[in-house]
């Protein structure tokens, strides 16, 4: 076949070109997809940035490969397909077909390492064999292995959820965003009913209100939060949190730490949030966050997937308030049906579609991160 | 009657004078109990020094106030109660009278407030009453609020606990401080099956091999853990560790950041620590003791109670390992008696002799609390 | 003062009285306060019924003893307090005064028994002090221990709660049954994440939809439940159940066994509840409540707190298929405020009005407990 | 290769005899062993007796196959084994060669079906692939699928795990029951700080000390139990108990009900029993084991693997009490390697060998189970 594939491709930090690669031939196991709707990542902004150190501190870190075709949050038409493929991409066993849409777990793992093993329901993986969008170069063959691109490769591993005719492509482009907001699923299994893990009615700040902060705003509100408190430095993001449920938001820009600290205060009976999440990705948020919280509250710290440099924090603060602080990282296998069931629930209910501030074409790729970036923009997708 | 009893004032950092007080008169719901043996505390050594900022972030936040009688790790006999006193004191209903050998729980908390209601088995309440030998000054009649001293005074609120018989009063001394090492209780309530929490088996390093280090230790052998690591800067600390149950030691003064982690990595097939207590009381161990860590393992923060300063940290680590960092003060009620049934259960099977390094008579209580300083030194006790 | 209350007294199963009794005196710490709406629950009708066998095979094990003024789920306006009883009755720590509105917790606690002092936010107490409207005979004196009176007298120790300004008497009086419906806040502890408990998205079965089973409706429906299926022999009581969020309902009476089973699973991917809850309150229901679970699933039993002989069980069948059966009765002294503060956040989005079916006068309280048995009824009030 | 291989076959229930079967041959990814020591279950002995029926109310109900060849405790050490088979057997990725002892996991399973992408540490699966010993009739080729043979063929996603050198043959038998014995580490999760989970101290109650029941009386000592009381009709098993730790026994045959129930309640402050473990396999000791339980305690439900018919339980005495029910069956992959590392550290501490009291050749297997069925013997096994 001579079809040739157009892709937006990450030369270097800061430059994005439209290349073409040939339509990849099918191999074993595998399959290739249309790609229908891709979300960018605040993963894909670091990177573009020149942020590349990811998993700090692990033996998975490394830098970031370029050239790269960027793109993980992905809805797809299956193309092509063999009689393995079919069997064993999804996730739950379903057969696959042409013509049918997916949505995907960008981490393919390799399913024997201890993590993968012992923590199998999560990707923390010691050798990541590829995380589409973001590990892989385009350098190698068949090259297609991101979202912003017209077509995909799917290898053997890659694990595919079928999407519910209910939800359309762009929602459900929001699903593996909606599995990284697993913070509070998390946080609830550490002894929640006596108050030490989330519980229900708590009082949870959201710092930072991009996509990732709002993804916990809407799970926060949906497993029965109280009162939800949102920071962020942008009225416009500010306003969508409020949209999707947040019962307060404060701009860091136009208020003191004192101020937001006497409001949290305030709000709780004097006494402080239970749960803070961490969605703003930069490390100097997180001292003011850990002084929101009443003693035993808990810190889920999210959102510093990449090397931004140490911070200075008290540790007999953490110590003495009894606090916890939680790292999480990607998502889990068994968050994407439940997912997209909820989003298929609720499309009447939320204003999901406020969450997508803006759409491209592929050919305007570059434009798109750069609005990504900016604070006049929720989720911006490319349509390829 | 006219009856002195002697103390040991603390009259300001590093001042310690032999005082005489009134022996007191009994108020209702009241007791007081002549002081068999008093353990010093990090926390006394801490306040000798000067660093009297305690549960720093707090609405407890105080310095500590002089003069001031220390000692809260107390084991007495009873010596006056009236009836109110006898039928509400011991905190599992038995009766008290004269002769009556117990231990205490040093903290006497409102009970109302949010804390004392939320969290009632731990005294993490907003409006302490009085922490024993911490917190209120000797200036205060009836004075004697301290372990350091010939006689106690024990108000009503007071959590008292009945010693068993066959516990010698010197092991019974070191009942408050096991209790102060529930951090593998916490740590295995997270997840714990699936390796999130403290599971059997587990590979457990120990910052830090003072009392309260040891104390980890002991608690972790009796709770499942597999090899223990321990850490400090005294080979006679570090000798004692093994005596317990260590199974590697490094002296922190000998060995080099790399080669402490190349040691834990060696016997954890290449992964890294399961948990790491710290036990230190310095901020600067935190880096490295996470650092040990394997990707999801769990940081005790529980020895920096009092404030020595803030620490860099790298968040990015923490989320990207998916590490959990959990603080830690005080303990609970609920963990006298087991700590004290547990003592007796083993009696015969582990050198709790070696746990107590030194006894001084009152009037030697500088000299106690000098030698407690050194690294030569395990648990000092002042026997009054 | 000469004024004399008016009280329904159930002398004995199946007879209600209207009689009078003095208008009490205050005592130190106590209050007399004003029934604005008093709710019917399962365990009166019980009693009613003369099934009076309540903590079977506990120390608190004891027929109710009669005459009883019945009535625990109470909204109270404060009438007589006095300064002792305004800074000790309200949990929160809130100084009481007359014309304060409040809800209450009927079991008032020994507080030093090992269950009160080790599950201190339960009424697992030992040696129950008084049970409002269930445990304590109106022939003592000063006999007003129910909310089926005009007056009520509140005893030291007993737990109030203000209610917010913003939440309707009636609204509030539904109070208590929604602590009640607490089986999913203990259910989402147990390793949840991994699926063994209670987990976003879960498919709840709600056995039962009178009051209890409305609650758990609702709360599961907060607490991020995915489909809601409720089985029920009243199609009145289910279309309520709908109302507030049933996704689908199966009458007991017009389907067999094995077509709810079928439906549960077909609404499952084929593999059985995540989560079922009795609310029935009869033992021979439960087998068919296991049968409907997915490996692994846990059934909430909450219903049975009144002893209707036993049953019969399959404990291969718990064993291989993983299950946790767990049990629950009463409710955490931590639930009332959240569950007001949940109700006044949800008063226009949720039809509450629907969940009271009736109101009748004090001297109409005969009528009302035979009402609340009709499979015509929802929650029915008394309004004295 | 003309050798031919010998194994124990059971022809039908209470017949077994040896047969020849050809030495297979290797196909990709497997490998064949040598049986070194194969040890006998509870399950084996149930079909023995005929009572096949297993896994009730779930897919995986079946009954036995006839002929087979039982054994799934099995030490073996690899004759065979190709370059895919070295690679993917070991579940930590440890390179097998011939001559390498390992010990296995006996279920293999899909990999693919609900349970085992959700609970994947354990052998849920749906559709299990092949159960060694245990599930798959020995009259389907290469026929070697149990541990009472000379060898044993292991096919592909089987899980296998080199045995420490240190380890002899017959203590590694153990590890597949060790494993089993995971109740208390479940239990552990379930809010134990407070008491509602295994917390350290707790008294422990095991009904049955066949081999299972030494087996969870070994590990609740070593997590830090407190006392430990053992039940069942063997005085012979009880001494083996005690000399492994517990603390108590009781004879049932010449105990009643009453007075074990006393003897726990005296043990336990007069509250009964924080945990009760069932290893006895028959549904009638359930009750009792319950009424044991002190309120909020939990009762490990381990034994009824096979069905042996329904029981009559008090479902008001589990909810009014707060009773956990918690099911288990099978163990868990990641239990293996740790439950082989506690024996190695613990040669020299426990008495191992009292575990194993008896030890046929292959030729007697049928004496051996026979044997393994006396109230004289603890765990029996075969030496092909």
């Amino acid at each position: 076949m001579a079809q040739m594939v157009k892709a937006a491709v990450l030369t270097a930090p800061g430059n994005i070109e439209i290349r073409e690669f040939p339509f990849p031939a099918l191999q074993k196991g595998s399959a290739v997809a249309r790609v229908l709707s891709a979300g960018i990542c605040g993963t894909d902004k670091h990177t573009y940035l020149g942020e590349t150190k990811q998993y700090a501190g692990t033996k998975s870190a490394a830098d970031v490969a370029f050239p790269l075709i960027q793109g993980h949050e992905n809805v797809l038409e299956i193309v092509e397909i063999d009689q393995e493929g079919s069997e064993t991409l999804e996730f739950y066993n379903q057969k696959l077909k042409p013509g049918d849409r997916v949505t995907m777990c960008p981490d393919v793992t390799c399913g024997t390492c201890f993590y993968c093993t012992h923590f199998p329901v999560f990707p923390w993986c010691d050798s990541l064999q590829l995380g589409y969008g973001n590990s892989r170069s385009c350098a190698q063959a068949p090259h297609l292995f991101g979202g912003f691109a017209e077509y995909i490769y799917i290898v053997p591993g890659t694990r595919l959820y079928k999407v519910p005719d209910a939800l359309p492509d762009d929602i459900a482009s929001l699903t593996e965003l909606m599995c990284v907001a697993y913070s509070l699923d998390k946080a609830k299994e550490f002894n929640s009913f006596s108050g030490e893990g989330f519980s229900f009615n708590d009082t949870v700040v959201v710092q930072g209100t991009g996509p990732l902060g709002l993804a916990h705003i809407i799970k926060a509100r949906m497993m029965g939060a109280g009162k939800i408190i949102a920071t962020d430095i942008s009225d416009y993001k500010l306003e969508i949190a409020r949209a999707f449920g947040a019962d307060f938001t404060l701009n860091v820009n136009t208020t003191t730490p004192e101020e937001r600290l006497e409001l949290v205060r305030e709000q709780t009976h004097g006494l402080g949030a239970d749960i803070v999440v961490e969605c703003v990705g930069r490390p100097h948020v997180v001292a003011e966050g850990i002084s929101m919280l009443r003693k035993a509250g808990m810190y889920l710290e999210t959102g510093n997937f990449v090397d931004c440099g140490p911070m200075q924090l008290s540790i007999n603060e953490i110590c003495t308030k009894n606090i916890r602080v939680i790292g999480m990282s990607n998502n889990a296998y068994t968050g994407y049906r439940p997912s997209m069931e909820m989003m298929v629930r609720t499309l009447d209910k939320l204003p999901w579609e406020k969450f997508i501030s803006h759409r491209f074409p592929l050919e305007k790729a570059e434009e798109a991160i750069k609005t990504s970036m900016s604070p006049e923009s929720m989720k911006v997708i490319i349509k390829p």
